[in-house]
């Protein structure tokens, strides 16, 4: 559970309704249902078009690591490799395999897997490093739909506030509602830039982060299993292991 | 048939032209023939004056992928080129050239056919490799018409706008008609902005996407014939193979 | 002659022109002496100050690719090349001397010299790669001055017409010269964005790609060369160098 | 302590609140409480939801670094590698488990350790490599926060600038307070862009040239040690490594 | 001394000026003490503040460049490298000692020197690629406040223009002086995008061109003392080193 990201977006949001209200803007005048529906319409529209079904759901999915960031814990891993690599020291490799139904991790035991059937370090790395880039690859296509989000609300926000002038300058002959409907119309703006930036563009950035976190704790067991097929010195995996988080 | 798209465009227009009626917008206003001609029009022409011919026609074609998305089934062919590595393992290459016929994908046959014609792993990479590059090349090159379509599309619409201002200033002496004309104006950014952003970067992201999982394709495709050209494990490669999906 | 460059333009042209005259603007108010000298001559002085004598002129003389594409043929090429492989299986790469007053591009033939001057191939690769690279890079270098054209020309174009809002703002006390004021500041903006994206950018565009195109015939031509470098089976040659094509 | 810094960031606040004084403006209109508050809150709360606790920590505490830069001198460390050179050519490699108390910085004596430990030159290499690359993406990840911080800025607060407009419009029939309302709903955008451009993007610019170089001295660190591991002969290690420097 | 970069300047500066002139404009109004300050004084302190000392003094000294590029021979330096090649192949490498004092290129003259002492290829080349990577970064990252410069200076003339209109609009109720005030405030954007377009983004730009080229004129110098540290054939390493040019 991160506090961050709920304390970022409480802290965004009353910020700017709190400084709003503050200045005397009455809040209501903010909620338009049109503006809304022409924003987050347009966007959503935009961001299907753009991707294929299997990626935007992925994308959708994500969105749940942002409040429970998925736990890394590099300093576990490190030691249970090392303990790994002290019983293939003692016992030969074969003596992981009784290791593999404790091992959760698909990636990881699918590697300690190939350890077990023996493969050479050269098969194995050449595996799990198709294995992680195209990991790498889907991860950050499916990241992706939040940072394109981010990218048209914006623009649709101000093609709504468009739409709302147009509307205004045909009906100029009325002085008296020019203002409010000037007013309306920049509320589309206001949706689309918010949300952009209060919203989409953060989320994008921390799930392009918690992927790099991933990709590179995978690198570090991959790292790990390679030393342990070599037969390293199990001390020296355990210093060189550490170096990632150093 | 992707609904994906077909929903995200639809979903979009509607949402846009829906907002701007239920703000009381004529959407009648919305429709001007001089501002459609010259973001169009403008468009079209940079983008033309951009790319030689080939290029362009090929990257008009490609738009039927946006609906029609190419079908990618990785597993069939991880499963198709185990079977060849088996019966290579059991009866040597050769035995491969009575697939020759059965496969249907050019590039795929053409990897077999050397194969089978007994040339050694690295002259196969380094063949099947240029053949990759170039066809990526070849396909990003073309479906960037569509990301400059989006990007001349927008400036396009306000020079437009910059026009039609143009026009009203001229006739500021007759203030009824200001409104109407900065109206008209506006217009044109509407299509600019909506079309980039609506139509032309979504398609130009999800092309650039379905090129990426062409490519991944033929990657895998040339990482297990070469296994089988080593004479490796048919275990050994699917379970590489797999890493493509995972 | 590349039809596809001369019609771009004049669609362009026209559309936005035509648009304009059809939405009822003369299209004499468009024609502003003072807006064009501030565009073209600011833009002009930022490129020449952004690039040195050599790549500016080199840069402009590019330009002419863009009506005469330079025709680039590989199916020739690879034709060429695997007869030359044949030759040089039967007699040897000396047989190939009487070729090389044959061959036209300087490239080809200074390669083709260091064959038959009998170097081994990791040499002709490393001579040829560097003659590669320093070429892209010379050729990248000066079509760049067309993109930071497009990039100087809006801005620009913004600030002439701010200059010309200033004036104007001086003689607010007169409101009757107030629109057609405004009307021609805002023509300088219409010379910067169409100049930038109806011109300039579109030409960078294009180059870009032409250059990419002859980086990749001379990527195949030393393939080639290294091919027949190696004794290589002139059937494998010819299905690698088809690889670029298909 | 970085005078550079200070005397950057004086030198900006300073003509600008001059310049604005000078031309007559009261400074005492630029102090708007509730645009403070939109413009800080919103682009905290935007860097906050972007960023997992560690790494916004991270970043927060980076800013120390802009007031006083961390020292770094190439000349000592380069004078006591080659001194270590020295007595290793000497003495053994062995001879070095002295120096290691005296040696402060946590990578150098990390990498001096597995010297003295007599690990080969690849083993070292790999284990030093994965700790730069680690430390690198960790450092640039936290520097980012402020490139983020100064990219949300800017949006914010033209966010509070329509914010304000809308709040302006709506009492459109009271014009006396039109223009003060206005000028208040400016101020925004003074915050936003002023923070972004004189605060943020510079403190991020800073950051990445800083982390630049101590990444520079960890490359040149394990340069040495690696010539001390391969027995090369101290004056051509002291010329490489000066070769950072020239 | 490099013509066309005074000519560009002087070129855009008459250019704007001049066309301001022609359409009328006083271009005394174009002269505003206070727009220059917060435009100057800013962008000064943005950029010191995002650099170290010697990096912001570097970049400084640098822009002398512009003006007198630093001559640079391939031609030269070839003939001279090709003459040492011929020597050595006679004489053997020491005989390349008596060339040292007339080696005018620190570089170059490290080069020689480690050739002489009779260093091995892949040593020359470590050192020798290290230089190269460390002289082409220091030199980017001093080029860059010129970039930098180029990017903050509109968005402070932006600032510079608001701060104007907000001490315009607090002046509403007195018409008379509206326009001129709004003129003021519109000079500090000129300044900014004018500063920015027509001087420091050209003078970045040619920089990096001019930094370009000596990293290559290093390469080849490097390329060529390898050649003779294998001993390779002079003929073999005049034709290599003349890729460069062609």
């Amino acid at each position: 559970m991160d506090i961050l990201s709920i304390a970022g977006i409480l802290i965004a949001v009353v910020a700017i309704a709190g400084g709003q209200w503050f200045e005397g803007g009455a809040l209501g005048s903010l909620i338009q249902g049109a503006a809304f529906v022409i924003v987050v319409g347009g966007t959503l529209g935009a961001v299907m078009l753009q991707n294929p079904m299997p990626v935007f759901l992925h994308g959708l999915k994500m969105v749940r690591w942002v409040v429970t960031t998925p736990f890394i814990d590099h300093r576990a891993v490190i030691a249970q490799i090392t303990e790994w690599a002290d019983a293939a020291r003692r016992e030969g490799v074969l003596a992981l395999e009784n290791r593999l139904p404790h091992c959760r991790d698909a990636f990881t035991r699918n590697g300690l897997q190939m350890l077990v059937d023996g493969f050479e370090a050269d098969r194995i790395r050449e595996a799990m490093d198709t294995e992680i880039a195209a990991f790498e690859t889907r991860q950050r296509l499916a990241a992706r739909i939040w940072e394109s989000a981010g990218g048209y609300a914006p623009t649709i926000g101000i093609l709504g506030a468009v739409l709302g002038l147009i509307h205004v300058m045909e009906n100029l002959s009325d002085p008296s509602r020019l203002g409010s409907g000037i007013a309306v119309s920049f509320v589309a703006t206001i949706y689309g830039v918010g949300l952009a930036n209060v919203v989409f563009l953060p989320i994008a950035g921390k799930l392009r982060t918690l992927i790099q976190e991933q990709v590179t704790q995978r690198e570090l067991v991959l790292d790990g299993l390679l030393g342990i097929a070599n037969g390293e010195n199990p001390k020296l995996i355990e210093t060189r292991l550490q170096g990632y988080m150093r």
